[in-house]
């Protein structure tokens, strides 16, 4: 039987991954009295009073929301709430056994973006944290911003940040393998969407300044018609897409693109794919299946570095790409070495935050945490760039991020 | 120490009353590959073609949402969403303990008619039935109704229902106690919120036609210009406030209460709670403390029945009713004989509500409901009308009320 037909199974004799659990019996009238009426409306008058006490009384202090609208599922693009909800369900299971995060999944009727926010500000004071999730690019990014904007709970699209943290973390560890200087490296993003836009913007934050990124129209840079929002009204673009099979949000006008395109490709060139990856040293794939080539890889620098993170089926599969001369293969499998996986960040990450009564989660917490978190490899090597996520110190370095943050008052 | 402070340390020491349970340990990459990625997709793909099959493989089955806008928490008033969290976690808690029901609490940002509906619609795909908890009258009228009308999952507001069908269980036991006809009986419900508006529903569904209601501003009756709409231009009420202080929404023009003249007062007379009593059968007061004086007991027919719901503290207390020559006493309160208290009524409910797919909670599983309650109590005396809420029987009674309307399609 084959993993597809397991999953059905277990998941029909579960009925549900997660269930809720009452902390105390409510076996007499006492118990009630304590933690019901009437003894429960002190509470909540002193909470009227006390806001900002919410936490110390309720479950907000360990309560994340994982919210998606299920406009792109995993690799299986817009299919709805419905079918967004096991995997939500999955990610707040994670949530509990790796940081002991009381998750719970909301999937929203709706796709609109201003109902999103509307409904996640309306629902947010029972939540500590919301974690943002399967929801298209570039939609995903007003999303986050607006709420980001709104909440004084951290708020985190964790397709793009979640993720954006592993890679850099993997990226600075593979670096560290091959023995070259990630500073005088060029990298290359194929994908545009969630990840490929967070991930580029953490790279360029990190310091790295050559990166070129692709979506389905080729290398995105500053002359693209369809990226230059005065130009806007010229139909079409003359760039042909390269045959790439690319995620979803990787095409049509985007000012989110447009920022991709003021903090990479320098020289502003053009081209597909194989231009790109012309003497580079890493290329990190967030697209689809096949995007990447075997005879692209022969295009790069020595010792090339591949992440190749399409789910379930990489860009390039492990073997092919050492057969082309990768030196260092990632993907975000399971059943390979190297899995660069968000679930070694989520869930420490909002541990810190929530731990830590963190507002917002910043773009220096995020470098941190790619840094503490590659740390955790001493010595890097071709088969190990990476902590396993059942590394119990994982959880434990990334919160903790967040409380030197604090404690130093780094804010 | 009393009640207060100690409810106050022991919700300071939990940090919320409720948590998240994982079903399923996560100990190695098998168990990801099945309950998350990738074998979770095979899960998400069937659902997203067989929306209908969603409870079969997720949380959808057996959750339900205790929604609040906070606006009418407890006897507390508009104190906002933070003073109703404690409230609904003890309600989810009470779900769990009851029922095993998986209940999650959710507190909104909004106390806005349709906001609240937007809100709940949107959230709705996670949730196999809707709780409304303490929301003001009227809004929880339009509230409801909307909800009912756009979702296909159960939504019930507790604090009309909930109270309602444990009422007339109550009732239905008091007259039998006391030897009268409850047909031929009148009764007085003092109040006419949420509670007041469907216990009086629920009672004349019943078949009981000798019904009167009081607000703020007297007797409810058909010439009041305030429940005119087409009056309503004419500023002000002849009818002066009797000095009772009356629950929320007891006052304005209402076309909630204008539906309650319809049905009740056939005389159509108008006055206070002392004319409305007179000859009366048994007074339900829901409304507030003090509302109900020993010598309006004395006004009332042989062997008065008085249910003082109002909490934490009665319309009347037991001891004054009794020497004012109740025959009957009940309150919400769990430390006097006879708790009339929807925790005997919502687990059940739901429960029957989720095993059996049912889509609305109608109003004639509300009369079959309060009749199996009842029942429970073969010889009811003045010390037992009605089961305790520790009574095992109670949630499989109520339960299985849906689970025989579903069997023998009486939908």
């Amino acid at each position: 039987m084959n993993i597809n037909k397991k999953a059905i199974e277990a998941h029909k004799k579960l009925k549900g991954k997660i269930g809720i659990l009452a902390k105390v019996k409510i076996k007499h009238f006492i118990d009630l009295s304590l933690y019901y009426t009437p003894g429960v409306g002190a509470v909540s008058s002193y909470l009227a009073k006390n806001k900002s006490e919410t936490r110390n009384f309720t479950i907000k202090n360990n309560t994340v929301a994982v919210v998606s609208d299920g406009s792109a599922v995993l690799g299986l693009g817009n299919i709805g709430p419905e079918g967004a909800l096991p995997v939500m369900e999955g990610k707040a299971m994670i949530f509990k056994e790796f940081a002991g995060i009381d998750a719970f999944p909301i999937v929203l009727a709706t796709q609109n973006i201003d109902e999103i926010v509307e409904t996640v500000k309306n629902i947010a004071p029972v939540f500590g944290g919301i974690n943002l999730e399967d929801i298209a690019a570039p939609k995903c990014f007003e999303v986050e911003k607006r709420l980001k904007e709104i909440l004084d709970i951290p708020v985190m699209h964790d397709d793009q940040h979640g993720t954006a943290i592993v890679v850099l973390a993997g990226i600075i560890s593979a670096f560290k393998a091959v023995g070259k200087n990630i500073f005088n490296s060029k990298i290359v993003v194929v994908g545009a969407g969630a990840a490929g836009n967070a991930i580029t913007k953490l790279l360029y934050e990190y310091g790295i300044r050559n990166i070129f990124v692709l979506d389905s129209k080729g290398i995105i840079n500053r002359k693209r018609k369809d990226l230059n929002p005065i130009r806007s009204y010229e139909r079409g673009s003359r760039f042909v897409s390269n045959g790439v099979n690319f995620a979803n949000g990787a095409s049509g006008v985007n000012k989110y693109k447009r920022e991709l395109a003021e903090i990479t490709n320098k020289e502003n060139i053009s081209g597909n794919i194989v231009d790109a990856l012309i003497g580079a040293d890493a290329v990190i794939g967030v697209s689809a299946a096949g995007a990447i080539k075997p005879e692209y890889i022969l295009k790069m620098n020595k010792n090339p570095i591949v992440f190749a993170m399409a789910n379930p089926i990489p860009e390039i599969m492990p073997k092919e790409a050492r057969k082309a001369g990768a030196f260092i293969m990632a993907t975000g499998r399971s059943d390979f070495p190297n899995q660069i996986n968000n679930a070694l960040v989520f869930p420490g990450l909002f541990r810190g935050a929530l731990d830590n009564g963190v507002k917002k989660i910043t773009n220096e917490m995020k470098l941190r945490a790619a840094l503490k978190l590659a740390g955790l490899i001493k010595k890097p090597n071709p088969e190990k760039i990476i902590p396993s996520i059942f590394d119990k110190r994982v959880v434990k370095a990334v919160a903790g991020v967040i409380h030197i943050f604090i404690f130093f008052n780094l804010l």
